[in-house]
């Protein structure tokens, strides 16, 4: 049902895959289900541990087709037990288990900060103990750098975050740099921005704006655009998932975080607009921002990656208006799978 | 038992804390009890929550002379139901309580997660639905700057932490900062640098090498230099509660971070060396530094604090000298109470 429209070359990422033992936290959620299939198409030897949390991007549907290639393990990344019973052995670990709702988080705090913190803690714990020699990539964010104060934002730009989401990820991410310095721990982060595409969870905004964008428009619904000048730059989920690859294939810059951008910056009423010239039944209407999702916006960002692309050769291979155009595909497929 | 040798002016302390309702997290440690016992001289109305952790600083011999003026109730801060109950109606929260040991934090980093952030954030939450005018001082630490890049080290240096106790410490004073930018509380941060004196824990080094040096002082047993050539500077406690008073008067500057520093910087070998002067039965041994402590060691640090004297006034007033001669006077009486 889920379908990659990219052809594979014999890459590095497929020889180096090939029969690789990788775990991937939150693996049923938009990010590691596209990782994971993406690594069982690779030949890897894939497992995925997930709390399916109703509140994030957890869907069966995400790995329709993989079921008999990936091995499932039900249960939050907190519980030692389940963890440890999966660790050994593990030559990838890419850790994207989180929440990823900024208003969420403001509501739920403490339920953010054991699903970002504390889970990612015993992820490096269990990693420390029992598969010292794996390689670790966390999924970041550009939350934790909070309103930019200069763009584009390179890794060097301040940590203030602006919402309770993005402190946690902030400790979470410092604690994959200490863990490489403290105890050599193979880990490097990656500070994501607006990643896109099939398999995120459309059914509200818990993964971007861009979910409901694309919901109304598999329904045929107007969708809404708050605000609408904020400059953001959006990564299509192949080119996310390429850069989750090149950093577990990384040869040195362990212990650092790299900023990932995707295409280049604009604003999200122009997106809107070219959204409505893919497809022409879309339609959108202009909102103002509620006040409390204003009190927590961190206004224009667009990332300066040319140290991750320096790293590693990454460069995103997807143009936003592709990336756009199969999303909306997907969704016009498969919409009663993720409402 | 425990006296100040301080004489009280009229000062603006005084008349702003009298009858005023303040509670202090951690009150039975070191800072959180010095506080509370100045407090309680200053006419304020005082109750204290500590957990009595075994290896945190809290002790009963810290509040001696003083039990009949100081509410307390023994529960751990991250217990919401116990909080809940003590923080309707305070004016004042001195939010100390936490976990200090950097060697403890590395081997139970959940434990010091749990101590130093959930309960921090349970705090917040706490004064965010019922004490929203409370203005709140946070203990925060030099320890989040990780190894200085520059001296002295001021308020922008990056936050590098190298320890799960920085990478803690860093996550919490983030949400205070927080709390005031989206709630509006009146929370302020201190970074504090060597904070000594009577009351600290001694048995071990759980709160910096300076109890082990006063311990063995009053046991007549030569103290253990560990390196020697570090630079640091060193907090009176008296100096280090003015601040927080002066902290909780502020007319603005709320949401911010303020180091703390104290007497001009000295090296450790040096401190030895003044100590001998000052106590001419105390010996000391330099020793090499063991590895688990190396791995973790921050190097020079002092501390530049001109923000916060420009925003407060507030100036050291105990010489090292005076405070160290004070600290070993204290131990020679009642190291009984502390060991």
């Amino acid at each position: 049902m889920v379908a990659s429209d990219r052809r594979w070359e014999m890459s590095s990422s497929q020889s180096y895959f090939a029969q690789r033992r990788v775990l991937i936290t939150g693996g049923l959620g938009f990010i590691g289900s596209s990782l994971a299939c993406r690594l069982a198409d690779l030949g890897a030897e894939v497992t995925v541990i997930d709390a399916m949390l109703p509140d994030c991007g957890a869907n069966r549907a995400n790995i329709a087709g993989y079921e008999g290639r990936i091995n499932i393990r039900i249960a939050n990344v907190r519980d030692r037990e389940a963890l440890d019973g999966l660790i050994d052995g593990q030559e990838v670990v890419f850790n994207v288990a989180g929440r990823v709702s900024h208003l969420d988080s403001m509501i739920h705090p403490v339920a953010d900060l054991e699903d970002n913190v504390l889970a990612q803690l015993q992820v490096l714990e269990a990693c420390r103990y029992r598969a010292a020699d794996a390689r670790i990539v966390f999924a970041s964010t550009r939350q934790i750098y909070g309103k930019p104060q200069t763009l584009p934002v390179t890794e060097d730009h301040p940590l203030r975050p602006v919402d309770v989401n993005g402190v946690n990820k902030m400790a979470a991410e410092a604690f994959h740099v200490l863990y490489h310095n403290v105890y050599g721990l193979r880990s490097i982060s990656l500070r994501l921005t607006n990643t896109f595409g099939p398999r995120m969870r459309v059914k509200d905004a818990r993964q971007t704006f861009l979910g409901t964008w694309l919901r109304a428009i598999a329904e045929r619904r107007p969708f809404d655009v708050w605000g609408g000048e904020q400059l953001r730059d959006f990564c299509y989920i192949d080119d996310a998932v390429d850069a989750f690859l090149d950093a577990a294939q990384a040869t040195h810059g362990w212990g650092e975080a790299y900023n990932i951008g995707g295409s280049p910056p604009i604003s999200l009423i122009a997106l809107a607009k070219s959204i409505t010239e893919l497809d022409n039944e879309a339609r959108f209407e202009k909102r103002d921002f509620p006040p409390e999702r204003k009190i927590i916006d961190i206004g224009d960002y667009y990332a300066d990656d040319s140290r991750f692309r320096a790293l590693t050769g990454w460069t995103p291979r997807v143009s936003l208006e592709d990336g756009l155009r199969r999303s909306i595909d997907f969704y016009h497929k498969v919409l009663p799978a993720y409402v």
